[in-house]
């Protein structure tokens, strides 16, 4: 086993930007023992004045869209303009295969060589709400080792792109042009979120289609309410192939950015967000508490009979749960 | 102010079939008092019994669908019939315009006003997850009241249809024949919680469209994973106006029944209903509880506001936070 580090080697080791001490620190915050995640916290709120630099950046689209491709071409135009960047995914898919890392290796190979990115796959074995918590916390360590720009990516199918969107500043959204199903293959709670619709894959002959594809978007996004920060979703077309559109879309994300931070809805939406990271927080850590008390865990499945069997009204069950756990940490 | 009745006035009076008093337990029920909902616990435990015995059935469809004019006709066929049927709305709406009493009883005026027929609006003023609970609760009433088809009513557009989804037997989903966007209005989660879809208006020249949509539905329905229950959705269509189709529904809602208490389905989804409720009032509770303690809503603002400024992290402080609510139920 490794030595530990302390929690000043830790702190110098990120601010230093070394990647080796980055991703042992990640490790730390993964790290599921109660000593670790103290250690880990210790570190965080250390490293807190260093962090909330970086361009947050959520993106999202449902397999087939080519989001690796563009990942990997989007992370080398700003790594070619010298800039630092992280790759971080949140992929429930990978609490069922525990773990991604050669996957993410194997799809952005170049992007991964890259002395100015960084990837790291989502942690394995936890739940989703799990996962956002040490995303975020990961964001903020990637921040104080010098990141510029963070890329939060999800797979779009399901409850992660809200998570995501409750931690960047901007959400693009990657969408094929397809034949008549433009708005089908991704649910509609996420295009609403969505900064940005980029069509991808305008390339090879596939050029009209997308550009049909962008007005039929744009027609849609005019249906949804304004979103209160001034900006009004844009939709472009890309191509990974022929790297079209791609400087397009990072100027897109820096006008989004100068707009709200002019007028300040840049910085409320972020206090909102560690707003509502706590609350989540709290949230998560009751029910855990609950759950886990060795009282309930005991009675848990006799109670659960007697509901399921009607022979007691759930709520009623619940209560007296709740009378348990409470007398339990009374004494 | 009326005179308080027993738990035994209760008891004898819903289950007599007496609306007054079921009205009146209704309200208990509803109550944000702590001796009323103590009595209304009581109340329906006791009850507990004699509920389960009803046809529990969600109908949900956007604006426009033709929603209460079809909850009308169909409930019509069922008083016809002889059956006693009772209306619940789950109206997130009506946490905005404080009560929609007067909306149900005009856009349900012949039903409202057929004995066999009993419509209670969505109780105002508290949350949702509140409303769901309620009306769980109002179902069971209303079973041990003698009524033979529950129908929980919502407007297909939010989270309210999970809810609804979570505690009935049966999902209709009523769907307009539209011009091409079929699948448009209407959430892609709710469509595959449907064990029925409804298209409305087939009438008055719309008969070949509402065709249409059927098939175009029916595709639709086989894209999605079957449910394990061993029911495949089945797409119908009808008219309000012109009565067609409305028997051919309810016949459907039974042969559903009969197959699935045939191979016991019927039974356990029952049974993870009320897990499920067990553990969503465990959980509401818990965030109720630590929110409501006044050593947290003390402390509570300016916790946050060190938060939103970026002075502690949320994880720190939502812990520091727990730990005084534990602190303070210890005393």
């Amino acid at each position: 086993m490794r030595k530990r580090l302390s929690k000043d080697e830790y702190v110098a080791g990120v601010l230093e930007g070394n990647r080796m001490i980055l991703s042992r620190a990640i490790t730390l915050i993964e790290s599921q023992l109660d000593t670790d995640k103290a250690l880990a916290r210790e570190v965080l709120e250390t490293l807190l004045p260093h962090t909330g630099n970086s361009v947050r950046l959520g993106i999202t689209g449902v397999p087939g869209v080519g989001k690796s491709t563009f990942i990997e071409t989007f992370g080398k135009h700003l790594t070619n303009q010298g800039k630092k960047i992280a790759v971080l995914a949140i992929d429930p898919s990978s609490q069922i295969s525990k773990g991604s890392i050669l996957g993410d290796k194997t799809r952005m190979e170049e992007l991964s060589r890259d002395p100015l990115a960084y990837i790291r796959p989502s942690p394995a074995g936890i739940s989703l709400g799990g996962v956002t918590h040490k995303t975020r916390e990961t964001m903020l360590l990637c921040e104080a080792a010098g990141f510029e720009v963070i890329i939060i990516e999800t797979v779009g199918v399901g409850q992660s792109e809200t998570f995501v969107h409750g931690m960047v500043d901007f959400f693009l959204l990657l969408m094929l042009a397809g034949a008549g199903d433009e708005l089908q293959g991704i649910k509609k709670g996420i295009m609403e979120m969505a900064d940005l619709v980029a069509i991808t894959k305008a390339d090879s002959g596939n050029e009209l289609q997308a550009r049909q594809a962008k007005v039929s978007y744009e027609n849609a996004l005019h249906l949804f309410p304004a979103s209160g920060s001034g900006w009004y979703p844009k939709v472009l077309t890309c191509s990974a192939v022929t790297q079209t559109g791609i400087d397009d879309i990072w100027k897109t994300i820096l006008a989004h950015r100068e707009l709200l931070q002019q007028n300040g809805y840049f910085f409320i939406n972020r206090k909102q967000q560690n707003l509502a990271w706590m609350h989540d927080f709290i949230k998560q850590t009751l029910e855990e508490r609950f759950y886990q008390n060795p009282q309930i865990q005991q009675e848990l499945s006799s109670v659960e009979s007697a509901v399921t069997e009607g022979k007691k009204l759930p709520i009623k069950a619940a209560l007296e749960l709740l009378r348990l756990f409470e007398k339990s940490i009374h004494s």
